[in-house]
């Protein structure tokens, strides 16, 4: 008999379930197998069914065999082998009880998720940047040296002796309202108007996008996402049970043409993009690209959810308008956040959207968390009311502003022929293009062995990656550990591409992601 | 022609859509509307089709036929009336032209959303706590006045001072460290061994339930929670896409024959829990039917949340153990927070489980918001090393104590003869049963009249609602206030009661809800 043979023949005799018995449908399993191997019915050596084979015989969950397997395999009577299956290894010694009686195996989680272990973009970034001693450009986070750690102490004991007590207590969904009042004052000096009901806060754009995704989204929606783009994004929208199409991004932002393509093919939720200072790329949308795609967003009754994170780190040129500032038919859902300008541990941010937009999210975040927690939103609200943030803005704007330049020109003066890069006017990356042949992420173990980190391109894609590009944020480091990172990445980059021939670059299209 | 026969008339010249085309659908149906208006198809007064049937007609989305009618009707054409349908108004002017042109009408948001907007459930009762110069037992939550303001600032710039650059970092999606260590240590004095990767912090129950059903729960599925039960448990279980089956809550605890009743017939995901003070009953399950609870959840493998957010609040008679510190298989997750013992608008609680469970909560999260807020962590952890959170519990102990025995003795004067309540050894809540024929809704409005709030006990029912109970908590209110409180609800009880006659009680068994 060959080892095909013996793997398809698990005739085993039929089992046979009471679905109206107290003993719960796995243990009448158990108890039938033991009961096969006492009157001879099954042997050591026999295999047994796979558990969906057998789950679908019986008409069972298919957690249910998992479980019977299990608890078989604990006792020793059977034994699995990955590609192999499921065979006897062992007779019970006592005789079989047909009275249920509870198991003392441990649960089997490992079947019961619904989720996914594998979707953590983010973390292995972080956890890189958190390492010692290395010249990391793993992340795109502000500076902590420049965060005004007396003035924030300063207005968090201001609110705390001010309102100490309604701080502590439950608050409402929508935010704390001196912080909504504010942010629609600030909003009004960059051309958007909202009022009371259009302004709810969060714990940041990553929750804005969850709680977008809960409203708007559901299992077989389509949604288009930029392509690079920020990898919480794709943790919200990339999952299995929504078809999410990404658009290509250039040097001039999201390329509309492919973006116009997509919409008359299809009927998408939303469209998820970064205009300004995009992340990865950290290209910019001109206002021609803006009114355009407000256009094109119109047409197609696309809602467009605007992500600013980076809209007020400009370094040179005019500011451009926001999309919400173009929008006159209520299409914008604008997300911003302090986490990038200044404090991402105080879980900050808000959306500006139609009321009913609002109303929608408010609820969604009733039931997930409530609301932000009060003390940052108080104290927040102090340090920019009393102009502490606008002072630290302007600083931070300077110091990123020389990091960039340094950064660029390291990179002009390290960095070997046939790689390209973009010139951000503003946020905190810049976006390097190998070789075709290179690829970012087989260089960066070599580069993590000289001391240095950098996050490859690859992991802001949806699909299709372009393997050849790298994102390099140039916020955390000071010029002389980034002059030194970029040497030794040009170093290594220098010696791979002695190795390999170059070849075209590849065609930027809509891919699904 | 009656109306009936009018509104079956809705045989219009077929629409044909161009599906290559780059105007979209929507445009095309109101390009062609207007086309047969002019060349005499459509007359002033000729019925539309319904939106639904001309989408199912055309298989395109319905948004696509609202988008179509709403820009018909912003432009004076159609009309639409509730209950008969959609009418041409008139008949445009202007010739119409095949290009495609920008809408200038607002965005139709109503159609777009995926959620329901009226299951804000805990909303109203907070927003009726906020109402002034009431007598509120609206909310169980902690007495403002108790917070214990000075050692909370004084942890605070502690933690700033000692580690301010890295609170106002991005942190781990785990929770502040020396916050988990902190909390593991705590939890071992209660009989719950844990290791670092099986504590996570959250922004409280409400959020590790949100996660909780995300990592288990998909549509479809079967989820049971206990009748009635905390009403956010409701918000995240009680939904469209979830068979949420309910089980009783007694004087003693949740019905186990009824769950084990359900537990045959049913393979649900998990079962939600609150064994200790439950809410809103108060009711404790003693320590038989802590076993027998957990000897069920494991024969049938359903995974139990354990919430035990008042679990510390117990004012008479020896701890029990948590399901958690009983569970020896690691089926439970165990979930609480410092919302009730403390300070709700810091947003803090942890969940400990089963590492593989934590891995899958820690990834959720990171897509959800990243990480709760480091300050507050940091602070809390502070403030509970340093001693001042267990001289906070003991004086809230006290208190609450002193508010319960004030309660009772108020309900044992003031309330009439056939009224029953719990009286609970912990937590915060009283259970009131008022006889069969008085709904507590139908008695809200004439107390609220007198100055006093509470809530209805039919909101903590996901469904079958006991329409005679209501919750009165009796953590916020001192003395006179509860008893005046007591007083006037009475008043307002005996009133209704002479008018109506008693009936029986309703029997309690196991509900979809």
């Amino acid at each position: 008999m060959t080892e095909n043979d013996h793997i398809m023949d698990h005739s085993m005799r039929p089992i046979e379930l009471d679905k109206e018995s107290t003993t719960p449908l796995y243990q009448q399993i158990v108890e039938q197998v033991k009961a096969y191997l006492a009157d001879g019915s099954l042997h050591i050596g026999d295999q047994l069914p796979p558990g969906r084979a057998l789950a679908a015989t019986l008409g069972v969950h298919r957690t249910t065999v998992i479980n019977a397997y299990a608890e078989l395999q604990s006792e020793g009577i059977i034994d699995s082998h990955v590609g192999r299956g499921t065979f006897v290894a062992a007779v019970p010694e006592t005789p079989v009880s047909r009275t249920p009686r509870p198991s003392f195996t441990p649960m089997v989680w490992d079947s019961m998720f619904v989720t996914d272990p594998s979707q953590d973009r983010l973390h292995k970034l972080i956890d890189l940047q958190r390492r010692k001693d290395v010249i990391s450009f793993a992340c795109a986070l502000p500076s902590p040296e420049l965060f005004p750690l007396e003035d924030i102490r300063t207005c968090v004991n201001r609110v705390l002796r001010k309102e100490g007590q309604a701080l502590l207590q439950i608050g409402d969904s929508f935010g704390y309202d001196p912080l909504r009042e504010h942010l629609i004052d600030g909003l009004s000096h960059h051309g958007i108007q909202a009022s009371m009901d259009e302004v709810l806060i969060t714990n940041g754009c990553q929750q804005s996008l969850d709680l977008i995704r809960k409203i708007l989204v559901q299992p077989g929606d389509t949604v288009l996402i930029e392509n690079p783009t920020y990898p919480g994004a794709l943790n919200v929208f990339s999952t299995r049970d929504v078809r999410c199409i990404g658009i290509p991004v250039g040097a001039e932002g999201i390329d509309l043409a492919a973006l116009e393509h997509v919409l008359v093919h299809n009927q998408p939720k939303l469209l998820y993009t970064i205009p300004t200072f995009h992340n990865p790329t950290g290209s910019t949308l001109d206002l021609a690209g803006r009114r355009r795609l407000l256009q094109l967003a119109s047409l197609y009754r696309v809602p467009v959810v605007e992500d600013d994170i980076y809209g007020e780190l400009r370094y040179e040129g005019s500011p451009l308008p926001s999309l919400k500032a173009l929008d006159d038919r209520g299409i914008v859902i604008y997300l911003n956040s302090v986490s990038k300008i200044g404090f991402p541990g105080m879980r900050v941010g808000w959306v500006v959207a139609h009321r009913a937009v609002i109303d929608r999210l408010r609820v969604a975040r009733q039931s997930q968390d409530f609301h932000t927690n009060l003390i940052s939103q108080a104290a927040l609200c102090e340090l920019s009311s009393s102009g502490l943030l606008t002072r630290h803005l302007k600083r931070v704007r300077k110091v990123y502003a020389e990091r960039r330049n340094r950064l660029l020109s390291a990179l002009e003066r390290y960095f070997p022929e046939g790689t390209r890069w973009s010139r951000p006017a503003g946020g905190m990356n810049v976006w390097i293009t190998l070789p075709r042949s290179i690829h970012a992420s087989s260089i960066l173990s070599e580069v993590a062995q000289l001391g240095v980190l950098f996050t490859p391109g690859e992991m802001f894609y949806g699909n299709s990656p372009q393997l050849n590009t790298m994102r390099l944020p140039f916020s955390m480091l000071d010029s002389a550990r980034m002059e030194e990172g970029v040497k030794r990445i040009a170093r290594v980059l220098k010696k791979h591409m002695s190795q390999t021939p170059a070849g075209p670059e590849p065609g930027k299209r809509a891919v699904l992601v």
